[in-house]
This record gives structure tokens, C-alpha cells and sequence, in this order.
């Protein structure tokens, strides 16, 4: 209701409507109506060395209606900019799968559907972000809240001051959609953002209170960081200046984890220039700190063989190329041994807070 | 670090000591230490009637020390009380996997483990908390954070007052642990819950402050709520008596979770006493509302064959006997759609917080 913001959403509104300008401007021009929309597969994408990101290149390919192939395609792109263009003018956000809901009909006088399953439409969305250079939250399209924050930072949402300091253990639940039209962020008086993977370590840090002793910002995302708290950490390293540590399992899926946080995905390349966050640095778990901190093998786990696949692709990718990350993978190849953040438990219910990190931090022990 | 509670901690503590107890009694007696286990399975389970609860009945099974095939199985009991233990001196809450490492040792002088994996501890733990008639999460057991919560709630967690009507629309990351020693709830001048199953819906609840026009708490744990999200709606209805009111999908498995808030579960049975709801209602989608409501048929789902055995064995329920519930459930059979939340949205995308919901309270027509 409240989250006015006049800019945003109107511009995306009118490149929304530009949708369906071209269909008009071709009608009247006796012309077929085409869309360009850019190349959303492996070949349109590079690394960005100089800049530390995965980005998408400039190929395109034409959508046009009076082609049977492609006739249908179009229809349901116009349908969804239309839905699109719905949610900005009332002010909305809403799922991918009910813009599916609301762009399925029963054309007239046919027993065919506009859509059949929600596989048709979120592609197009897609297609619509990257033609159209919105971020998917730019078009109000969320997924559900997706992780917790604590820390000395004071948000503003819906008009409503949310002290994170004052949250208890709990928390504030990040939303989806955290865009400054929607989120603002007034004060944070943080050194550092701690993105930790899972959400255990994350209520062990924030049941000890680890954000008032390192004077830091504890975000989880619960898993895979969800768009929404990838973007908070990234507005508060652009917006506040905030290093961001990342705090992983030590096997090749924390690995990937960290890379995506750091230079975005080839999924969604389009959106690294806005999500990635280069610099992020990753504190752990190295396959370097079982010796490092005395973890005993038998909390280790022996590596099974879609892990060492993993490994040996991540090896390849460009972004990991930098001699301490070939080191860092290859030793936990040679141990053939992945290690959880829960194993520090085995040490001490409190290792993660009174050793482990103090001591990481202290001495700078992090990968770039 | 703060949450000192004394009481609970303290009886829960006493009751952890006892299992050693048991042990330095029976050396002293030179007898075979033993344990006694209440059975955790389906012979063991009745549903209460009268009470509305399914319950675990009274059979006990002993685990002795003596005896080859219990001993190791009596020895890691054991040492996960004593890491339990150690839980309620530190005053620490943490979870079932960092209790698993906590508790894995190589024992001297041997190859042998404690544990080798988690399958082992989990069940020890349910054994123990069984027996000791004392919740996961008076154990310090928790899960990651689960849901999120908006409305006229003022809560206290770690000595910080939470105002869930100022959280604008990300709301309060409910924790795993809501027990009281935990979490109190400080005021609530709400009329009702509302506990919805999908963060979607939430979102748009939440976005559109159904709370506040309709004066309502907003709950949701996005799919089946997790422990603490159930926990929270019980205390709420307990201590501030507010009806619970449940909006799941229209499935097999919209009514499996409405059944589970009410009555328990067959798994967990020994906890439905604090955790069940029995007087919570179904407030939708029910298999009638396509037709009140005017969905099209094009947005319902087909049943497949999974959900036509799902719904024909909740049919068999003792829970699911009553008339309305019957005829409930054998029309979605006799239509052969599923309709998920989602679909409202092909009227309307606000159709679910301005039509649906105040028609449905104001003709309070839902199913107990």
C-alpha cells in the first residue's frame, strides 16, 4: 500500500508498455511485429576478469508474431508484460507462479490455453529482465522471505524503523524483495557482514551475541542465498562500505556457494552486474583449518564421487583460477575429505564463536 | 547468554542427570543398568476423542547394558544425555547434527566409533525426549529459523521487545525455539490467527496489512510450519485464547497439514499435547470454494494418482469422519482438481485479501 516511490516503478512501467508499443507500432506500419531479446544460453556469457563477474554478452535473437513457430511465444511475452504492467500500476508484487495463474486463459471460442504449465511463463520473465535491463524485483516478482538478520543496522520497511539490534535472537525475516523503493537502509553502524550458509551457525552466532562482540551484521539465507539476501548484502557493501565474509561448509557445494555470491551465476548472468559482489571474501571452512584447528578426521566426510566431479570442474572454472583457490581445492581433493561447519560442535558447542571465527578474523585468514 | 530461566532449565537438567543416575545406581547395586523407553510406534498411538489429540499410549521397551544388542545402543543414550546436559548447564541451545559431532568419538584403543552417522543420535534423542516427558525444545534442541509473523503482537526475545505490527511487511523471523524461557509473548490484541501455509500468500496478507483491517496475526512457515511456527500458534491460543484459523492449498496435502496443526501426528505423537491445536479451523481453499468463488476450471490441477491414494487414506482417518470432512474431501475425488492458493490470482492478484478472505470470515464458513 504505502511504498510510494514515483521513479522506479514508473520507468519500468514504461518499458513495459513499450511491449506492447511495438506490437501497435508494427500494426501500423504494416510490419511484423518483433521483439529482440538477448541470448540467454552458454555462448552469450564470459567472465569478466577486470571486473570479477559473470556477465552476459550482446547476442540477440528476434521474437516475431507472424511466425508460426514463434507466434505463440509472442502472445504469451505480451500476456506476461501485460501482467507485468498490472502489478506496477497498483503497486504490487507478487509470485512467478500466480503471474502464471493470472495470465492463463481459455482463448475464446477455443479449447486452447494461453498457458499450460508455469514452465511457459517464467522463462518469459526472464526474457523480459534481461530485454527490458529490470531486475526481477524491479518488476514486483518475488519469491517468499528467505533468511534472517541481525546486527547495529536500522532498516526502514513500509514506513515502519526496524532496529536489527533489538530483534532478540529471531531476527528480522528478509524479505524477497529488498529494493530501495521497498527497503531502505537508514543507519548501520557494522565493521562487516558475516553471510553465513546455514541457518544453525547463524543461530549459534546470534544466540552468543557474535554481532555485538565483532560489531557485525549476521545474515543468513538458510542454504543457497536467496536474491533477496544476496542483494542486502550487496547493497550494504555498496551502500555502507561493508566487507562481506562468507562462511561455508568446507566441500564443493560451499565452494560454488561462495562463487556465486562473489561473481554471480551462468543462470541468471545478466543479473551478477546487480547481485554479484567481487570482492566478497571467503572465511571458511578451508580445507586448510581441520589441520589449522585440530579437527579430528572421523568429523571429516569421505568425499563420494559427484563431489570429486564437482571439484575437478570447479578447478576449470576461470574464477578459481587464482593459485590459492587451485591450492585450497586440490587439498581437499588429496584429503578426500569434505568437512561441515557443525563439525567445530565436536570441539565445542561455542568453538565457531570463541575460536574459530575470533581467530580467522584476527589474522586475516580468508580467500579473495 | 542472557535467558536465564532457572526453573526449566534446572528440572530439565535433574532429569538429564537421572539417566546417569540410573547407571551409578545399578553398579552400585551390581545390577544391569537399565532404561525404560516408551515405544515410538504405530501399536503404541491412539487418537483421543474426546480430546482431539492423537496420543502415544504406555508400552515401554527396556534398553539394558547387559544385553549385546542393546549395549551400544545403551551406551550412546548415554553420552547423548550427557551432551544434552552440557546444553542445559551452558544455557545453550543447538541442533540435532552439532549434537550428533558433539557426541562422535573414536573410542581409545580402538577403530571404533561412538557414531558414524546421524541416523544414530536423532532417534536417541526422540528416545529421550519420550521419556523424560520433556519437548526437543526444552532440550535446547532447534531446528534453523522457520516462518515469519506479522500483526498486534508484542513478543520478548532475549530481553528485546518485539512489535510485530512495526516490522513493516518482513515481519518477525520466528525462531525455532519459542518456549517461554525463550520467548514471552508481552501483549496481543488480535482477534484470531491467521496461519497460512504458503509464504506467497503471506506475502500478500502481509503487503496488503490484512492484519490490520481485519485484526489478525499473520503466521506462515512457508509449507508445512515447522515446529516453532506451530508452537507459537498453540501458545497464542492458549494464553491470549485466539482462535486459529488455517488457509492451505486444496490438496491431499493441504488437509494432511491442516490435520497435523490439529491433532498431531502419527510420527510425533508424544508431542501433540503442546503442540496440537484441536480446536484450529480450516478456513480454506476447500474443495467447494471453485464453484462459490467462480474459479475457472482451467486453473484447477489434475489429480494424479498419488494424491486420489493420499486422499482416499485420509478418507479412512478416525480424524477425518466427521460428515462435513467426508463430503469435504470426496468432492475434490469427484472433481479430479487440486486447486492451489496461487489460482486465486487469476481474478485478481488481490482477490485472496480484499474477496476471498473477509467473504469466508464474514459466512465464518470453515471446517473444524
Amino acid at each position: 500500500m504505502a511504498r510510494k516511490n514515483g521513479k522506479t516503478s514508473g520507468a519500468v512501467e514504461k518499458k513495459l508498455v513499450g511491449v506492447a508499443d511495438v506490437v501497435i507500432t508494427a500494426a501500423q506500419r504494416r510490419k511484423d511485429p518483433t521483439l529482440a531479446i538477448p541470448v540467454r544460453s552458454l555462448s552469450n556469457i564470459t567472465f569478466n576478469e577486470h571486473k570479477g563477474l559473470i556477465e552476459m554478452g550482446k547476442a540477440m535473437q528476434a521474437r516475431s508474431f507472424f511466425n508460426v513457430g514463434m507466434a505463440k511465444k509472442f502472445m504469451q511475452t505480451v500476456l506476461v508484460a501485460d501482467a507485468l504492467c498490472e502489478l506496477q500500476r497498483a503497486d504490487l508484487t507478487t509470485s512467478l507462479r500466480e503471474i502464471y495463474y493470472r495470465s492463463k486463459h481459455t482463448i475464446k471460442n477455443s479449447q486452447e490455453n494461453t498457458f499450460d504449465t508455469q514452465d511457459e511463463s517464467d522463462p518469459l520473465i526472464e526474457d523480459l529482465e534481461v530485454s527490458l535491463a529490470a531486475l526481477r524485483e524491479e518488476l514486483h516478482v518475488r519469491a517468499e522471505n528467505g533468511g534472517s538478520v541481525v546486527g547495529p543496522l536500522v532498516l526502514v520497511d513500509d514506513g515502519d524503523r526496524v532496529d536489527c539490534a533489538k530483534l532478540g535472537k529471531g531476527g528480522y525475516s528478509v524479505p524477497s524483495i529488498v529494493e530501495p523503493e521497498y527497503l531502505q537502509i537508514r543507519s548501520c553502524t557494522a565493521d562487516f557482514v558475516l553471510l553465513v550458509e546455514k541457518g544453525t551457525q547463524w543461530n549459534r552466532l546470534s544466540e552468543d551475541k557474535f554481532w555485538r562482540t565483532h560489531n557485525c551484521i549476521l545474515l543468513t539465507g538458510n542454504g543457497q542465498p536467496p536474491r533477496g539476501v544476496r542483494r542486502l548484502a550487496r547493497r550494504l557493501h555498496d551502500e555502507k562500505r561493508l566487507p562481506i565474509y562468507v562462511l561455508v561448509d568446507n566441500d564443493p557445494w560451499g565452494y560454488y556457494i561462495f562463487s556465486v555470491i562473489k561473481q554471480g551465476s551462468i543462470n541468471l548472468a545478466f543479473e551478477s552486474q546487480r547481485m554479484a559482489i567481487p570482492k566478497a571474501k571467503f572465511i571458511g571452512l578451508s580445507s586448510g583449518d581441520p589441520e589449522t584447528y585440530g579437527l579430528p578426521r572421523n568429523v571429516g566426510i569421505k568425499l563420494n564421487d559427484k563431489d570429486i566431479t564437482r571439484a575437478r570442474e570447479l578447478l576449470n572454472y576461470q574464477w578459481f583460477q587464482k593459485k590459492a583457490w587451485q591450492k585450497e581445492i586440490k587439498r581437499m581433493l588429496s584429503s578426500g575429505l569434505k568437512y561441515e561447519l557443525d563439525a567445530l560442535a565436536s570441539k565445542d558447542f561455542q568453538y565457531l564463536t570463541k575460536k574459530y571465527l575470533p581467530r580467522k578474523l584476527k589474522e586475516k585468514d580468508w580467500l579473495e
